[in-house]
Order: C-alpha cells, then sequence, then structure tokens
C-alpha cells in the first residue's frame, strides 16, 4: 500500500495501530479490542476524531446532535461534538439519568440490560448521530435506535471507531446505516 | 457583583446556568446535580473546557496525563487532554479492561464497589491528574489516588466539575488537592 497512502489513510493507520487484541477478554473465545492506547496518544487520538469529523461533516452537514452510548461513547462524543459546534446527549444504562425519561430492554448474551434517556435531551425531528466505540452483534445500538425513535428525533447514522463485520450489526440494524473507521472479523 | 465579573467568571456563570437539580435521585434525600444540559450546549460545555485548560495550564504545565473515572469523568477527560495535546488514561469499573491491572475496593452507601486501571496505564513517575465530574464524599476519588499510588504515579491533583462542599470530599483526600469549577453546600 506504500506510495497510495492518503492523508485519511495514514490518519487511519495511526488509528489503527494505537488498538490492541486482548484474546480471552472478557469471557473465554472473545477477541477484545482495546482501546485505551489510543486514548493515551494524543495524535493518533486527535487523528481518529480528525477522521470523525470530516466524514461527519460530507455526510450530514445538517446535524443537530451526536447521541453517545454509555460508557465508551462518552470517550469519543464530546471532543467530536465540540470540533462540529453541536450538543452531546447521554445514553446511559438504566438508574442513571435523573427526571423523565423513556428506556428500552435489549437482550445481552446472559440475560437482558435497559438503555435510558432523558425524555428533554432531542426535540421531535432532531437529527441525530448514534456513536459508540464498537459496533459487535449490535444490540445495544439498535435500542438507542428504538430510544430516538420514542423521542421522535431522526437517525442519521450510526457511528463506530469499530466494527466487528462478522457479528453482522449492520444487518441487524438496518434501515439505519453503520459507519466505522475500523474493521475487524 | 456586576460589573466586577471577569471572562472567567462569565464564562463560569454559563457553565453554572446549564446544572440543574433534581431533589431525591437517585434515592430520597439527595440533590441531584444534572450536567446534560452543559454537554447538551456546545459554548456552554466549551467554557467549562476552557477554564479547566487554562486552570491546568496555569497550574501544571507539568503534566503529563489526564486519569478520567468511569462512567462522567469521560465526558470531560479526552477533550481536555486534546486542548493540552498529552493523553488520557482510563479509571474503570472492575471487571472491563483487559490485561494486567490494578484495583481498589471502596466503600459505597451500601456495599463496596472496585476501580480498576491498567497496570500500563501511566509510567512510575508519571504526572497526573485526576478528572470526575463530581466530588461528594471522597471515596471514589480516593480509590483513584490509591490506583495511582499503586503504579508510582505523581498525583498532580484532583479536578472535578462540582464539589459538594458539606460532604467534605475535600478533607478525605487530602495531602492531594482538589479544585473544582463549582462549589455547593
Amino acid at each position: 500500500m506504500s506510495g497510495v497512502c492518503g492523508e485519511a489513510e495514514t490518519r487511519r493507520c495511526l488509528v489503527e495501530e494505537r488498538v490492541r487484541a486482548f484474546p480471552d477478554f472478557p469471557v473465554p473465545g472473545v477477541l477484545f479490542r482495546d482501546i485505551t492506547p489510543l486514548l493515551k496518544d494524543p495524535i493518533a487520538f486527535g487523528a481518529a476524531i480528525d477522521l470523525l469529523e470530516a466524514h461527519l461533516k460530507t455526510s450530514y452537514p445538517q446535524i443537530d446532535c451526536i447521541a453517545g452510548l454509555d460508557a465508551r461513547g462518552f470517550l469519543f462524543g464530546p471532543v467530536l461534538a465540540q470540533r462540529l459546534g453541536i450538543g452531546f446527549v447521554l445514553i446511559r444504562k438504566k438508574g442513571k439519568l435523573p427526571g423523565l425519561t423513556e428506556s428500552v430492554s435489549y437482550a445481552l448474551e446472559y440475560g437482558q440490560a435497559e438503555l435510558e434517556i432523558q425524555s428533554d435531551a432531542v426535540e421531535p425531528g432532531q437529527k441525530v448521530v448514534l456513536l459508540d466505540d464498537l459496533l459487535a452483534t449490535g444490540g445495544t445500538m439498535s435500542a438507542a435506535c428504538e430510544l430516538m425513535k420514542k423521542l421522535k428525533a431522526e437517525v442519521l447514522e450510526c457511528l463506530v471507531l469499530i466494527e466487528l463485520k462478522s457479528l453482522k450489526g449492520a444487518e441487524k440494524l438496518k434501515p439505519f446505516s453503520i459507519y466505522s473507521l475500523l474493521q475487524y472479523d
């Protein structure tokens, strides 16, 4: 690939070099993608934000806000929202947000979990990009889309740093579209 | 105070206006300080980051990295670290981080919790600012200080957006110093 790498590809490589893999975490058989080295490296993290910012500015100039998923979506959302000059909205695990809320249950490998958002977090008709660090089976992101539907907001896209292609999260999320910076099997 | 407000005070007011209070959340008798309106307002959130950035640049030019506490410390940490051109390190609830870790238990109102950090998150001797959204009794922040001690890093300061003075967290954290943008009783 040498010689054909543009500026964006150089940035993408910088980001990829700062994601490491841990086998059998959190359970045997799972290869965990660890983004902590990316956060530790201000150049590589800045490159990731540059790429996400460029993507959103090009594809969704009409964006009203970014809604990020608890907890790793919080690492990327506010910095990206600041770059775009828009607000950041929190989607949290059940029981963390005060006031009137909407919630949606979703299936985990074992049992169930619940995502929650404040009822006044977004206005009806607002154009929202959903953000998380990683897309696996798409269960959590799908619940986040449901929350937006409850608040009558429009989901422009589901944005993630990493997509695990073999788990087919993108299929589960249809008709919503996915954009990922890095893809693994 | 009118007429004597400098630029920093104007910014502080902007921030304060975007923190709302919810009585009896998460349990009766607690007045919950909700920062979601701050995150939703890019001007006010930017003002908060401006103030924290200015404070750190003035007080700790030798800072190596910011370590933020799961999950609301993640909202402020990476954007602040990007402003300073330094790395961000994650302190998480037990069981979320892969690889070799150090952990510290601390008391909650009911029962116990555990904070964890990757063993290679910071180098011995690195100068770290610990960051969270809010300081109450100081139990969580105190555990974070312990983690830094285990990794032989130097805690420059415990930085929070909001300090609940009556809960005397600052006393619990001595000899570490606290800096907060907003104070409530």
